[in-house]
């Protein structure tokens, strides 16, 4: 990145007060900001950090009046906040895809074609009959097997391993170390004792606008012609295992090492927060979110639903039964002394009774 | 996969009804086979596609009576379920085996020693005084270290990694990104706060018939000469963590991220759910079945039991105490109420008690 | 490892009895030793194994009186368990040290340095302007990216994957299929359902004498000049999750497939036990323990406490609880026979006041 604050005020549609002709290399926040360095004043509480900042240039709000001298440029705009995050955007994109051009040693396989403008790093492979969309970025000791698809703009980080058959969409990004279309766990018990393998021939498309993390395995489908499905817009962080047959649906979120048992099918903008568990060949509605560590046995066929424990309950409901859980002695305790107190009074009662008589 | 209908038919033992001279390249549901594709019919619900299918060939049962034109040629054999399995196995092996040959770069030690038909993939890295047996298939990015030993038949998929000293067995089918044979988590705490690792210099013993999933951990054993075991016929799943020391019986099954800790010995054929965590230094009886999420904090001695819940407890018993968890708020009212009651009733007894006096 | 007995006496300070021209190249048990290796006996429970051992040396104790002739060589020391864990110490550092040299092919970009006494497997890769310190062992098909810091002794095993930007201590081992520094899990939901990428711009830095085990995940904090942070002396296993903004501070120890939520700092000398999750923005004090599967959801102030349990509570009152719990369908029958009980002794007591008026 080296711009100049004007053409960064274009980009922005802000006015530039100052010298717009100093060079940006670099965005900082205002109190660690350095010479050619560009930070953003949104909050107040900062305010005194752009009359002692080093930044070469500062994003402020359009009416801000400065009540001492500011060395550094300004640029006016609506919202300086905003405004950062797009300058944000812009530089984590450049960053992403810097990288072009063709390392060696790397390889590539018999009928593969691949598009603009990628990178190819060096160690990484490429299979036959595969088909790299443009703008696809391939780091070094990925792994891309035979007839696989991907769409433009997708980045591969280290050491992605994509099997044979993988369809992945357009602007996916794929953290390192992540497994895609390993063989789902089936094996069929045998009269003696042994597992036998059940063959997995289907494949896992991954649809357009898909974030997965590191680490993390997508198993295939079963049969031939069936799909493991990640639909469009779908965020995975790191270590999930999401097992053949599942289908996770559009705009689902899914947080670092919860796991998804085979055909399943999650609904659309679901949350899983972390270590979430979900059983095997369950449906589960839209808009359903599951607390950190949560175990779903059963579908869930209401939408919008929040649940959470083991086997998952309403999460207010758990959370009721949990404060009593902790008071567990003191309930077993306070449930003898009642039948001891009855017991002592089913004597006087009797007594009594006795007495009365 | 390029064979006629007729070979085929031989080697299913069935019966052609039809051209047998058509060629076969690969199978297919019979509701969405092409030309050139087999399908079978074993479930009546089905039948109505024979006649609709494009399939070559479909195979059926002897016995089946046609109602009306079939446009595909017909397999007849006893079991068309198993057949179909059996071409589906046949085809499996086919792919899983179809690489061979050394695609370049490639990297191989000293003193090491490949047998017949292997495939050494691009970027697969063999270390020195390797053993590595006939038809072993090695994709890119496999890492084997000095000394391991890979029997017959066995696949690492990309990006496996073996660390010197690992000793496979023949037939076994490990997934991507698997790790075997790095160090035990070993620490002795110092007097000033800090670790000290202790040196983990065993190795990890993988029997034969083994599969393993994708990104699992396998440590080696801490001492010399010791070993970590994972014995015949054991299918692991994705993500797991099979700790220093740890022995996993004959035929265990253990799904997606679940975790052993070191020491501990798993007895034969039993099966772990997803998740599940079990503690150090532990010995699991035979046949116990955990369900998923459990932890397991002391030793089974009984063989055939099925436990849940952490620590883990009996199955049947978890569920009624967790019915009755999810009434906690419940029980804790109820019992407020008969506590007051028999306040109250303490109050009127005493009064009683004057009275009769 | 060759040497003879004289030179590890001498190593050990200890006295020789018998040929110490005799050669060691290997560290054995006493039972299971070999010639050419090296034993002890400390425990007098296995003093019956020097008589017929065929180890070339034992290390005893300087006032060990042999009851019976002994073909070993011996060495006399104060400790014969710290001489011999000594010896270990050596001996793995050693083997973990002699890889040394470059094989190729691998790979180094622009700008780039290397110390002195490196290794660089074939298939590594180093991208522009690294800097690595001496001694560092880079294994196959390890991934340095662009700007990455390594500091001297570090050992990074096959496959382990640090992306731009981050900085490496001395003296630490991460082992196969780490990745540090992949993109933090932040998304920002938009108005029609689907999510936006935050950019992910910080780094990890990981101090100095740091292990972290195989297929572990340590993501990159959000803000430029921000860094997740893994202070010195910490200790992390396999398959664990640090989201992006964490600090672990200073000798911390974290069990397999731990996870540990975005912006959360843990104290110095915790210790979370496997399976562990903890929410995101917590601040858990030094010296905290958590039990296995331990779901937090708040932050630790006191110093030291041992929790378990999800939401976590002390670990006593866990297992006092969960005693309790295991029997609530039995406490949920006698409160209802309390109930009937008290219903039917308020109809006596009803009676009673009748009968006493």
């Amino acid at each position: 990145m080296e711009f100049t604050i004007n053409q960064i005020a274009a980009m922005l549609g802000g006015e530039v007060k100052g010298n717009g002709n100093a060079k940006i290399n670099m965005l900082a926040k205002i109190q660690d900001a350095k010479e050619g360095q560009i930070a953003f004043l949104s909050n107040p509480k900062y305010e005194q950090f752009i009359y002692t900042t080093n930044a070469s240039a500062v994003i402020v709000k359009k009416d801000f009046i400065a009540r001492k001298d500011i060395a550094s440029t300004l640029i006016l705009v609506d919202d300086p906040y905003i405004s950062f995050t797009t300058l944000l955007e812009e530089y984590h994109k450049m960053i992403n895809f810097q990288k072009s051009g063709v390392e060696q040693p790397c390889f590539i396989g018999e009928n593969s074609t691949v598009g603009k403008n990628i990178y190819r790093g060096a160690f990484s492979y490429i299979g036959n009959n595969v088909s790299v969309g443009d703008n696809v970025k391939i780091y070094p000791h990925v792994y891309v097997g035979d007839n696989v698809v991907i769409g433009d703009n997708t980045i591969l980080h280290p050491s992605v391993k994509l099997y044979a058959g993988t369809r992945l969409g357009k602007n996916c990004v794929i953290h390192s170390g992540t497994v895609i279309g390993s063989d789902g766990f089936g094996f069929a018990p045998q009269e003696d004792g042994t597992y036998k393998a059940i063959p997995q021939l289907g494949n896992v498309i991954i649809e357009d606008n898909v974030a997965i993390g590191s680490n993390t395995v997508i198993d295939c489908a079963t049969m031939f012609g069936d799909s493991t499905v990640v639909r469009q817009g779908v965020k995975l962080d790191n270590l999930i295992q999401i097992a053949h047959n599942v289908e996770v649906g559009k705009n689902t979120v899914i947080a670092a090492q919860a796991g998804i048992s085979g055909s399943t099918k999650i609904g659309d903008n679901c949350m899983l927060a972390g270590q979430v568990g979900i059983a095997g060949h369950l449906t589960i509605a839209n808009r359903t979110s599951f607390g950190a560590q949560s175990g779903i046995s059963k579908s869930i066929t209401k939408e919008g639903e929040r649940l959470i424990g083991y086997p998952a309950i309403d999460i207010k409901e758990y959370f009721r039964s949990y404060a009593v859980f902790k008071q567990l002695p003191d309930l077993n305790f306070r449930l003898r002394e009642l039948e001891k107190k009855l017991q002592a009074l089913h004597g006087n009662e009797a007594e009594g009774h006795l007495s009365v008589k």
